[in-house]
């Protein structure tokens, strides 16, 4: 269960129903899930995560899609259960293909063995990868 | 100092050429970086790596530079200095631009707070994210 | 179900129980949590954790509940489910308030983030920080 | 060197400015660490950092010691070498002792070694940890 | 419940069915399990992984149970409880004894730990290890 | 620089000495790594850290040069520089060949492969991984 259990919208405080608004109309939805329920526990940190998700999350350089399957990278990297699974749902949603989300745990998969290689074979960085940009 | 070294092209056995090889032609390159010297100490696990990215980092359902993204997601989750320097340089050279690695190190960073939050708040998997696709 | 099962004091070798009764002693309460009796089945482990935690987590320069709270931060970026749950219920009977494990989880996530934000920006250290103390 | 170099405050853009001028002011400080020159190459990763950071970081339930303590408690088990060392200087300049220092690593180093204990042992959650608060 | 379900050898792709076919030949079992099951739903992964895997686990330098003790080392540090159970179960299979299975789990921990120190105190790299071999 | 400097034979403590002694009589060598240095800043860590280890790596049910190995796969996969290069060293110096280091680092990557694919497709543990030995 979750540390303080869940806020349901009914039993919220204003400050917490005024982001639990915000998160519906953003995402065109009435489902609240769970993670916003169980961090409204500390309402400071349930208003500057929705801020700042909803600001970085929104389209730009980088379409929606494509922000999901980042967070579901390093998801599972982490091995963050809850997020593994909600995430999934939401690049689903986006219209995130099974080959689609296949490919991208490939190169998740592959990323961290290289990652383990790199660091396991204490490889140094090539000069010409030291300037960028 | 790579644990052994790196092995350069005219020093190389002729299994380990031929990775090299392979990897210049796909790459269209007459660079091998470190990490393919240093882990050429190790010719099966040169190899069997090569095989696996060249298939998995191919263009398919997700594009190469989309691909090139999250290889730098989980490189920053993982802290993986050499990964971060190759995989940068490879996504620039493949058309990132600086905005598009801005929002993509924002997402990055933003993944593994709320990991850390999920985790932290320790909050259990809302029941419709227990079926997919 | 723990790799070689749960030993209960009944059941466990005098070397076992010394230490059960040590715990129970040290931590005024006849409750052995799950973890002393999964360790249990390697005594040489279960003795050396004790004794380094025991002495770890003693009063010193830093109090019991700010000890407990930097082993959170630690598990929740470790994604240690059991470690979370016990430790929250740990910091709590040390007198962790709501508030507190709210602060406390806002750090973990904002430090896990900015983690990720270093190491992806590849941000070299200000030579002002490479000497201390 | 930092992915996209580090912005100086006179080659900065008055958004950049602005916010450099606000950790300065906040910090009560004319420095601003390499961290911030880095990300500064996206201003609203800068900005968003930032003001999440300060508010976060602020004094609460939990004094700007604890904090700074439990972000190098996150920053030594991501193996985050930037964080380690800007963090570690602002835990001194913030009253740290070598003694609070000493304890606080001790107490990571042992979260870190029961995570995997807890984690390889696959301890099951007792009943009592399972409701909080 | 795996994001695209688990695939049985009955409802299996001619593809798959020829790697659950090799899989069971190579170990010599009837029972193909869940993490085989669940990739499967993207083929090429399916393929990739097992070629690797067959391969990578085959006796060489280092015998078959050393390398299954290696990857429980891996999966308690990651925290990947699926992994834990399956190479646990493997490492058994394969002769591991309660005591090799304790001290293992005794050096994973001491590892972590001192992983986690080494970062902290952010100690430098002793002149003779940095070469090698 | 390590946080606190490195505390040399010369110029240690009564308490810290008893310690470099005894880890040279153990080793069998007149050089103490760095790592022991850096952390007798904080000479109860330093001592009980050693003790631990000392126990730990002792020959038992595995040998002592497996458990280097170990030590080496759990370094790689937290990107520990310090650890990677003075357990790489020691692991030579125990007999470790190239071509073990070679299998090791490949089951290393290999299982932190597995492992991000496990969580990633989220699969669920076996009926019969659930119980063991």
């Amino acid at each position: 269960m979750a540390t303080f259990g869940l806020i349901e919208y009914k039993d919220a405080s204003p400050e917490v129903k005024a982001v639990y608004d915000d998160i519906m109309a953003t995402r065109q939805t009435d489902y609240i899930n769970n993670f916003w329920k169980a961090i409204a526990a500390h309402p400071a940190t349930l208003r500057q995560t929705w801020e700042s998700i909803k600001q970085i999350m929104a389209p730009g350089a980088l379409d929606p899609l494509t922000k999901e399957l980042i967070y579901l990278a390093v998801s599972a990297t982490n091995q963050c259960g809850y997020c593994l699974a909600s995430h999934t749902a939401g690049a689903v949603a986006k219209g995130a293909t099974k080959e689609m989300l296949g490919e991208l745990l490939a190169v998740v998969g592959m990323a961290n063995e290289t990652n383990a290689l790199a660091g396991g074979f204490q490889v140094e960085i090539d000069e010409q990868f030291k300037t960028h940009a």
